[in-house]
């Protein structure tokens, strides 16, 4: 190493930026329960190799709120094997570590005295594993406890209403290199929508300008993890959003790999969305090759590399329109099947071909997307009995739509919707009170919708009963007061009811 | 230290011994979910001040088999602000560590270059955190991958049939004192019973003779997890199965507090059995004082010191026949709330009274057993609601009970099965076949408890699947067979299935 690259190293900070490991995802598949697994120990490697300070994630390390015994101790031994070695960890964090790390430690895990960190990893939690429960803990805090990740980005968000939050940044410096870390873990989207339209409900702390320091030395990055894709937009967080003053802008939870940064226009950063390292919906843009991004950072100045990650299982991905297809005969249902087999049997010879350049053995996953709108549907699960053995996912290589208004963007809004792996779909509710034709008088359907949600994805035993509890109470003090003032009929009653409930809806709304 | 002194403690191992911490007993209990953080706390404090070398376990350290994340991150950052310090640890394990430690990393925990490990501890498991699943993974192998435990004594038990193992003993030493430590995780009662009887299926391996050292030479301690008491012998291990060689056990699981050294006629070894350090029932023996053990050996002596817990909640016990109570009018339902609410009030004061001697101020536990034969029972809700806030469990200190026949032994024998907490009533499924007369032709009601036992306490979804499908497989093939020797007619075959069932119930029980 010459003088220069050595001044270089000195003031250079080389983060390797990393979202969606989904540890434990499929891990009762034969076939497929080491990928995440496997992807998350090539991670570690390349930051090794690449000599980067420290790994940044973007949320959703683990795929379960509730991890099984399994994925935590290999999640524990990965980090383990990684992250504790010799090396000596050149940056400094000159923030209040109690402030950025709530645990019982209150400090940055290397520079525990009965730990060697070697690689330290900054972690915020996404939807998959975030914090629930009465003491709000997440899976990562079980990391964060073990002194193998330093969780950040955990917000107390009080109890109803908007509430209010502040994102105090990890401050760390390297040389002449001053990095402002910003992180916030995934709120529920449309909390968090309505925080960032309500007046200093995000309060963004900066640091102090200090002697030989201004603010605007500072690098400020921020990672999140929600959803960017606005088909809905109370359901997204608009990129306007966020404040002018960052530079960088690390996007979690959308799985497609965008990793190379995009510019903002009119808002002076860049974002970059590295996707998941393991594909857990079977669409179009999971089967495109997954990378990580390498950032270094010098002064106000970065450079990103884009790294290819190989271990991951290659997927190869197709779409059919049976009408469209000349030697498809609707009333013969075997010329069907074997328009599909050819299909699927390119794909996997498409598969192969890849594998030869790479190191990549594994079974392939197929999807062939089939429009099937004028023919009869087939069973995808007997199709897929004779690739068992040739393809990872034999069960499920078909799927079926109908809709045939294919003309690009709304075909692909619905694929993108899908991109977020096994998110409950909210509409249930809405969609149940409709079909069962309910005139909800005491509950809001939004406040199911997170009852449902809680109950389903977070295990909450008492969502259901608290949501109850808390409208019910609502309306009884409500009804009780406004009794005090006026004196009203029995009657009434009902009509006061309603207006409980419209009340707590807009409050809950707007 | 005079020189007297430090030759002493250079040849002396001092091990603090500690069984059934249960960590998360009541874990939502308003008042007593930090009772089991609170004696580990002590516990840990304790091995601290007395300067113990290593802490040994003796199973049951979590009380569910998927502790929650609350409960997983306390049992962490306990163990982490304990265990991790800059003291020295002056013993050696000799043994293969490979064989004793059978996690990623196989080596004991102090020996670890990125760990500062001052306080090993060594625990099996027990049958409360017994590895389950597909993996066969226990909550103490988490703590293990974090290293912060030392996990001995889990046996590859095989598939079905009796088994054989192999317990190979963990070889401590320090200075001219050498210890063989051998540990045998719970184990089910019934199997490890066959196993006993059975030749060669326990294999006690020991250490080799070596250059100026015997195999007499080594004091051997042996830590289990098993029922002592014999209410039913198929159920328990008796003491007499242990091998001679011996010359310490711990018994864990067992929760009243035997904590001084019991000689056993005949064999040669003494038995201490802790205790649990948290009542998980409220029966006699759990109200006795809880303590630990400080085992100090040098050479082939031992020193045993029992030291008191006293953060443990104050827990008084009394019990009452009614019909044997001069002020009770069986016709006046108040006299005997009045005869009830006098007990109760005297065990507070009695508890009070205790208190004021030592520093608890804890809510404490009361229980009154009432014998109420002859008379109408009582709501125990109803009458515990005037004793919120005064004692920890105002919901159920009386406790109902109708067989008056309690002359010294059965009844003892009664409560002393109750000691062993939340465990499955393994007769429902025999009262279930009996009760709805139904005759087993192809499972066999053990097989059945089995599936039971590990679906409720294990998760394991697929655990009647499974004995359905082993019993239907040994059927099948068992049919195939013999029809293949002589051939039978259709109409035997039901005959023959319940020949199968036979010779499996005879298999498993002999």
């Amino acid at each position: 190493m010459d003088d220069t690259s050595r001044d270089e190293g000195i003031n250079t900070i080389r983060i390797l930026v990393v979202t969606d490991c989904h540890l434990g995802y499929m891990e009762k598949d034969e076939v497929r329960r080491h990928d995440s697994f496997q992807a998350s120990e090539e991670i570690c490697s390349i930051a090794e190799k690449n000599q980067a300070k420290f790994v940044l994630l973007g949320g959703d390390l683990f795929h379960r709120n509730k991890p099984s015994r399994a994925t935590l101790v290999k999640a524990i031994e990965i980090l383990r094997r990684y992250c504790l070695n010799d090396q000596l960890v050149q940056f400094q964090v000159v923030s209040d570590q109690t402030v950025n790390f709530a645990n019982l430690f209150g400090h940055v895990n290397y520079e525990d005295p009965h730990f060697n960190v070697g690689l330290p990893v900054f972690s915020i939690h996404g939807n998959h594993d975030d914090p629930a429960g009465v003491d709000n803990l997440s899976a990562v805090d079980i990391l964060s406890a073990c002194n193998l990740v330093n969780y950040f980005g955990k917000m107390d968000l009080g109890g109803s209403g908007v509430g209010q939050i502040a994102v105090h940044p990890i401050l760390i410096r390297k040389g002449l290199t001053s990095v402002a870390l910003y992180g916030l873990g995934n709120i529920r989207d449309e909390r968090l929508n309505r925080m960032f339209q309500t007046p200093h409900a995000v309060q963004w702390m900066r640091p102090e300008a200090r002697e030989g320091c201004q603010v605007s030395d500072w690098f400020n990055i921020l990672v999140l993890h929600q959803n960017r894709v606005k088909t809905n937009p109370k359901n997204a967080i608009n990129e306007h959003f966020l404040p002018r003053f960052l530079d960088f802008i690390v996007w979690g939870h959308e799985h497609e790999c965008l990793v190379d940064p995009q510019e903002v226009p009119g808002m002076g950063f860049h974002i970059t969305q590295p996707g998941s390292s393991v594909a857990t919906s079977l669409i179009e843009s999971e089967s495109k090759q997954k990378h990580l991004l390498l950032l270094e950072i010098k002064g106000n100045q970065y450079r990103p590399t884009k790294i290819p990650l190989n271990s991951v299982r290659p997927f190869e991905y197709t779409e059919v329109v049976l009408k469209d297809e000349p030697d498809i005969d609707p009333n013969d249902h075997s010329s069907i099947l074997e328009h599909l087999d050819k299909v699927v049997k390119k794909l996997i010879e498409r598969s192969s071909q890849k594998a030869n350049n790479g190191s990549s053995v594994k079974l392939p996953l197929v999807r062939v997307k089939v429009d099937y709108s004028g023919f009869m549907t087939i069973n995808p699960q007997r199709f897929g009995q004779k690739y068992v053995g040739k393809v990872a996912n034999p069960q499920d290589i078909l799927i079926f739509s109908k809709s045939s208004k294919k003309f690009g963007k709304e075909a692909k809004f619905d694929d993108s919707e899908r991109l977020r792996p096994e998110e409950l779909n909210q509409q249930n509710i809405e969609a149940l009170v409709a079909e069962s034709n309910l005139k909800m008088e005491v509950l809001p359907v939004s406040d199911l919708d997170v009852a449902l949600h809680n109950f389903v994805n977070k295990d909450e035993k008492m969502a259901f009963y608290s949501c109850v509890q808390y409208n019910l109470e609502g309306t009884r003090s409500k009804i009780a007061c406004d009794s005090d003032l006026v004196k009203f009929e029995e009657d009434d009653i009902i009509l006061k009811v309603g207006e409980c409930l419209e009340v707590r809806i807009f409050n809950s709304f707007t």
